[in-house]
């Protein structure tokens, strides 16, 4: 390991492209901060040719993210490629047996294979780090392991999709219907072209999972969370909903009862306005 | 240094009180937590007959708090004692300079000495941890120093003086003036006897500019904190607030221009509603 910390990056989307972007742009700030220069010293996608908007010309390419696990001028290995298996996985996998340290932002992998990738991670000696994973820019993941790690805490609430929450928040400002609001959401790129992960709760319940084991100090158990998206809501629950004083929200939610029996759920809630 | 972590613990008031209590509660889950014991070994405080609701038989006594700082017993000192110098100074000072890292909760201490004690902490290599200076419950300070560590914060804003936003409140919903709710909340225990530091917006400059060194990486500067409390403000002034949509809240409010040039400052605001 060199004095500089030199990142390999797996997956040049929009979070990878940006990644990189903010790490040269605040590469001074994060030094001091750091005591280390934090370098992208490789990349990794499918497609060489795309611009991306990035000079990426002093940069190792390697068209198999799985290669960057084997790269000795890498020392921890950001994956930002997404889905729950596949290359992700094994990247993941490939370079924390290779005594890297692992930062990802991808929730379904965790929530599939967090405690397997944990468990491999203490194993060898090096992080898995996931502050990204949940709640992007809210270092909720560091709040719950180490800010309250002297609380019991007894519940976990939140809105943890912000597809979901454009959606709903639209429909009831604009008094629209939900298939109305989503082909407009997905026009504007706040949706994906298949929505179907967001709106059917699925990347809420993957959030969730992540958080009820950092809350509880349990396995992440995803196969338990009950999901209900939001495809069911319509236009006229809205409104009922707000007539009674409610806004209709998609919250996860994560209990413990006393006798330490877990709960996770996410579905459409009414909130007080 | 044993297997356990022995804490010495200076000052056994309400907060020093609880925290003995709660590390014994919680004794196995933050054994398990932090895979260590936590034990308090010894502790400090004026009077060694008043009843604390707390067995200390066990347990080290010092009649002087500086005398923690050399207990060779003792790993980590926690500062409970308060105030802005005297005691709580000699004996941070102290136990930095004998190698144990200190936890204080003591804001004023720190708006004053922070960046000294942070300096000989560091030379010596032991921490100076303080979350519980700054709103307490809420991991702040750890959100601030590592969880924020790769974004450049413009501004920090918050309610930072419980007393006084109990009393605004209170004066809000009944419709009371200053003196008549603060004189009810010195007799229900929300206000101090001397409630000047509260109401006068010290406290909350204390904090202020500890938050504003931890959020723009400078000096504590306590002297650069403009400061206007909340004796001034009368129901009449609610009421008109109220009438324009507004409540008054005290803010501590540190920003930093583009040039760097940080305003920190602690006064009565409108917050609308």
């Amino acid at each position: 390991m060199t004095d500089r910390l030199r990142i390999g990056v797996a997956g040049l989307g929009t979070v990878g492209a940006g990644v990189i972007r903010l790490l040269a742009e605040n590469a001074d700030l994060l030094a001091w901060r750091c005591g280390r220069r934090i370098e992208v010293v490789a990349v990794s996608a499918r497609d060489r040719r795309r611009d991306r908007g990035l000079d990426l010309a002093a940069t190792r390419w390697h068209d198999d993210a799985r290669a960057l696990a084997a790269d000795d001028a890498v020392d921890v290995v950001v994956e930002l490629i997404g889905g729950e298996g596949g290359v992700a996985l094994d990247l993941c996998r490939a370079a924390i047996k290779g005594g890297k340290s692992v930062v990802t932002a991808n929730k379904a992998l965790l929530a599939h294979h967090g405690t397997a990738l944990a468990g491999a991670a203490e194993a060898a000696g090096v992080a898995l780090a996931y502050e990204a994973a949940v709640a992007g820019g809210i270092p909720i993941v560091k709040a719950l392991r180490e800010g309250l790690a002297g609380n019991c805490v007894q519940g976990v609430y939140g809105i943890l999709n912000g597809t979901c929450n454009y959606i709903l928040t639209v429909m009831r400002d604009q008094g629209r219907d939900f298939a109305d609001v989503l082909a407009d959401a997905q026009r504007l790129g706040y949706a994906e072209a298949d929505p179907a992960f967001d709106i059917d709760g699925v990347d809420s319940a993957h959030k969730l999972a992540i958080l009820a084991s950092l809350a509880f100090g349990t396995r992440i158990d995803f196969a338990a969370v009950h999901v209900e998206g939001i495809r069911r809501i319509d236009a006229l629950d809205i409104r009922y909903a707000r007539e009674l004083g409610f806004h209709i929200k998609l919250l996860g939610i994560a209990t413990a009862s006393d006798d330490g029996d877990i709960s996770q759920r996410v579905h459409p809630c009414m909130v007080s306005v």
